[in-house]
């Protein structure tokens, strides 16, 4: 065992030889990023060895410079424990602490008011009848000319009241029933749940506790997880907690983590199953805590998320999801008890996953779907999906049609050499007026990096002031001295060394520039190619949700201005925030509309842009500021 | 901690002040009888202490003689450890091994191949529809074209070949789900089993394994426990084992067993879950290992008891049972996976309990009913099963009654100064043939005591030589010396000291004759009742079957004799053995059976005699031999 410790924290831990400085921290719980689930391919794991010995190899090198090699700089996964050692993790390496709901800056969840379960105009008995209910029964004792078991008693009672059929229990609420009824002199009250075209009984409770109950409603995504409590009786959300999926640090996007769980480690799949479960039982037991809500009134929970972190939230191998042909396991997951899952509210709790269509349309976008109500009304709207993976779903009450589209990370921060997710200190608006170059970063702090709202403005901004060529290649001559060539790359500096945190100038790389070109150009031809598919223009759709991590931050005359949006009528462009979170939570008060989900799941049909010959071509075209063919964007003057 | 060593086996064991007798031994598994689960009122705990200090207390004192509390016998229940102790455990306090399947002597089950599916007339569709049923599916591999989950692959399969509609999956079947059909060529075999009208899919394993499949019906019997190993796609049955219910050490009938779940005990519910559950996987063990079955290919189970006994088996509170008006927590069981019970099959192998009635008619009688077919045909019939409590069930395919009456548990040994059960040692035949006593003991051993088929004919051998008058009592001038005075108590000396194994006289007494008569009485008078109550004679009654522990070793004529069964042609008099595993077994075999049993359950009228006034006429005639009202035995001649 050596004795490591890790600065600034100064946490000290001891670890085994042979082990790498990742694995060590990893195991200590010392965060440090990792966006290939250390396999040395992204170069994020940077770390400095101010004390002990280490070795050179092929791999770190590639990602260091050499000042930075003397300085004694490795990649935290290549480098094997040989001796003790004392490790300083740079600013650029430590994961960014989730302060989403604390600064209410990165996404704007939607206002829980805002959720109307009237946008289902089809259906007209569109009453308030959530996933559970819980009913309230007064009953008389049994006589001998009344001698039901305690059972029966119940579910005539709640024949009566409900008009429903079909009941069944849970082994587990009748254990100690006989004296839960003596105790309550005959007054409980149930908690049921629907199943087939049976009741399942989940809980009884002596009294009248129906204002008691509550539900969750969470949004699983690749980067961040958000849950709600959902009062049940009124339907009114009594908090709402997010933090970051804590799974980024086997790594960072959906294909890391796949290739994390179906790898050469062993318990891999376990590895990220109990990371997002334990997310979701920290985030509740706070909000319960804080709202004063026992965790056993939690009786139902909706989660919603891409196609694989739904098998990951499920412990189910995501492992061909990512291969040819892009099979999943499942679309439609198994209803399974609290208990099934670890999840920490009542056991016996239904836990519902929002189906799947397809390996990269996942549940969020058919909850994105239930939330815009697209599938509800017969003008034809769209609903777009920006992260790493750019879902695009198409339809209206007839028809769907959907397709997703490998963008990258780079919206995201991922893969852009300064690149950060929506946090403290990130570039979130960057303009140049004059020539002269103005940012605004994120709670006004020193900036440290710059997210994906602060990207879509450089890419316009440059493109704007001719600083780049409409393939994104820097024009030096324009760039007014701040552009610079360094370690053989052409660079715009956006924050000078003193101005920043990171004690170096913050820049963006002629790569950055060509991987966003890529990214938008991706998400555009997605868009494009689906609409083709149907023979249907951009002046045929009646609106455009946008939904995705950046949120509210996103400038969209600037996102048509680099051809990330079509080139319409701004009006007809509709930011939805979180709407995978909006969707699980009307579904937890509808059953009708959980059932609705897994019609909307089946009827879509998935295009895979992998093998539709088209998109292709109208991906290079794409690749252009703001596109190949200007017509499409008669709007965007530069 | 005191020293304890228990004698004749030597164990030693450690014990804390404080603790009786008859809990060190519980703990230390030493086995010594109780009948009424310590509670000091049965006397069947006694045993002689040997070395050590003991306390005379007056609950031990009255089940004594001076003679015994002399040597330094004492109810191990009532007598607290105070000091180290050496044990002597009488032959007469130590449950009898299980040898019910090595000696063939006692419990007759039932022939597999009697068993006949067409026994229900009434089903036109009467097809073999088992419980569960494995399919063996041959699928293409997924193409760009045709790539839809792994999951919607199978059922899409499932459909073509079963044309079911709905099918649900088990989440332990979805995890290794890609691999599996991967390594496996896509040729899988699946088993599937029904829940309200969805299918849910409990198994998923490479190639055709459809022959491995094995169903499980038990018969959970206070006293004894059977298990039966079912070939699921051929029907036969593979293997049958069965042994004394070891929760016997905590109450020998089912009122002792709930004051012991119920009572100060705190984890007395538990103790006897875990005991029957331990029994069955026992059981289960023995004979997959023995038959070369693989545990996990047991993929469902069926069991058929009182209804004390299901609820302790689903580890339910029998709490309310014995008071009343006599109200179960359940008679219809949730059906649940074999994990939620413990069970040692298949984790999401299908557990089935076959419904009750009533707190004192339970599913082993629906099972009888299933297995006698009396529901299925226009003529009506009679099933009796003679135990401590006497079930009576009458009716046809239009109706169906039934009652319970307790009859004490004299006819299992129980409450009767040499009783025992039916195991080795036990007289099973007695004749008095010209003023000489002959008997017969199983495995023709040493007589240790006298079982059920005993008592019956003593009772009738007693009166058809008048040496007991028609109320029981001795008439001591017929004895011919065997009836003596002793204890103050008249006694009928069955065999002498030096040809019994006990070392003492084996005798009955005064008092166990008058329990005998109340026994039987109890029965008679309940079918007696029940068929007043409905309006009918023993005439009208095509058939009396009559199930229980005693089977075929009782004499009918003698049965007839003493007036437990009614005086008619003893041809229309049937045994059935055991038909609770039959019924059980049954159910396994045809999903239609097993909705049936719910059926039968819900429509049969329970009579509560303890409430229904007649009842109590009807007993106090029948305690007389063979009944007061002569004109019912007309065939007995004493």
């Amino acid at each position: 065992m050596y004795k490591l410790t890790f600065l600034p924290d100064g946490k000290k831990i001891e670890a085994s030889e042979g082990s790498t400085i990742l694995e060590s921290s990893q195991a200590a719980e010392v965060p440090i990023n990792s966006l290939c689930g250390g396999n040395g391919v992204c170069g994020r794991c940077r770390v400095q060895v101010a004390d002990g010995k280490v070795r050179a190899d092929a791999r770190s090198m590639s990602f260091l410079s050499k000042d930075e090699i003397k300085a004694g700089y490795v990649l935290a996964c290549q480098t094997k424990l040989d001796g003790d050692m004392e490790i300083i993790i740079p600013p650029e390496s430590i994961p960014k602490e989730p302060q989403i709901l604390l600064e209410g800056i990165q996404v704007q969840y939607s206002n829980p008011e805002k959720i109307q379960l009237h946008k289902v105009p089809t259906d007209p008995a569109n009453i308030f009848d959530p996933l559970i209910q819980s009913i309230y029964l007064e009953m008389g004792s049994p006589t001998p000319n009344d001698n039901v078991s305690d059972l029966d008693r119940i579910i005539r009672e709640l024949r009566k009241k409900t008009g429903y059929g079909s009941f069944e229990i849970c082994l587990s609420c009748l254990r100690d029933l006989a004296l839960e009824l003596r105790e309550n002199d005959w007054k409980i009250t149930v908690t049921i749940a629907r199943y087939a075209n049976v009741w399942q009984i989940l809980e009884i409770k002596g009294g009248d506790v129906i204002k008691d109950s509550y539900g969750a409603a969470v949004d699983i995504g690749t980067t961040t997880v958000v849950v709600q409590l959902v009062h049940m009786k009124s339907g009114n959300v009594a908090g709402v907690a997010g933090n970051h999926n804590p799974q980024n640090r086997y790594g960072e996007d959906v294909i890391a983590r796949m290739i994390y769980a179906c790898g050469r480690e062993e318990n891999g799949l376990s590895h990220l199953n109990n990371a997002v479960i334990k997310n979701i039982n920290e985030l509740i037991a706070s909000l319960a805590s804080e709202k004063g809500i026992n965790q056993e009134d939690i009786h139902a929970m909706v989660a919603a998320g891409n196609t694989t972190m739904s098998h990951l939230f499920m412990n189910l191998k995501p492992c061909t999801i990512r291969l040819e042909p892009y099979v999943p396991t499942a679309t439609v997951y198994p209803r399974v008890s609290a208990k099934d899952l670890n999840l920490k509210i009542n056991p016996d709790g239904l836990i519902v996953v929002v189906p799947s269509v397809s390996s990269y349309v996942g549940g969020d976008i058919v909850a994105g779907i239930l939330a815009t109500g697209i599938a509800d009304r017969p003008e034809t709207r769209v609903l777009i999906d920006v992260g790493t993976n750019g879902e695009v779903a198409l339809g209206n009450s007839e028809w769907l049609v959907c397709c997703s589209a490998s963008a990258g990370p780079a919206f995201e921060g991922g893969g852009i050499r300064h690149g950060m997710r929506a946090t403290r200190g990130a570039i979130e608006k960057f303009t140049i007026e004059n020539g002269e170059v103005h940012y605004k970063t994120i709670s006004n702090a020193k900036p440290r990096g710059i997210c994906g709202s602060g990207l879509i403005d450089c890419l316009y901004e440059f493109a704007r002031n001719q600083i780049i060529a409409g393939d994104g290649t820097f024009r030096i001559e324009a760039g007014k001295g701040r552009i610079i060539e360094k370690d053989g790359e052409t660079q715009f500096i956006l924050a000078y060394s003193p101005e920043t945190e990171i004690g170096e100038d913050l820049v963006i790389t002629q790569s950055d520039i060509y991987h966003l070109v890529q990214s938008k150009g991706a998400i555009f031809a997605a868009i494009k190619s689906l609409l083709d598919y149907v023979g249907l223009k951009f002046e045929d759709i009646a609106t455009f949700y946008v939904a995705g991590g950046f949120g509210s931050s996103l400038d969209i005359q600037k996102s048509i201005g680099i051809g990330l949006l079509p080139d319409i009528d701004p009006q007809r462009i509709q930011f939805v925030g979180n709407s995978s979170l909006m969707g699980a939570r009307m579904c937890l008060l509808s059953a009708h509309v959980a059932r609705r989900a897994a019609h909307i799941a089946r009827m879509m049909t998935n295009i895979e842009l992998s093998t539709y010959l088209p998109f292709m071509d109208e991906y290079v075209a794409a690749m252009f500021l703001p596109h190949t063919d200007r017509k499409l964007f008669p709007s965007v003057t530069y």
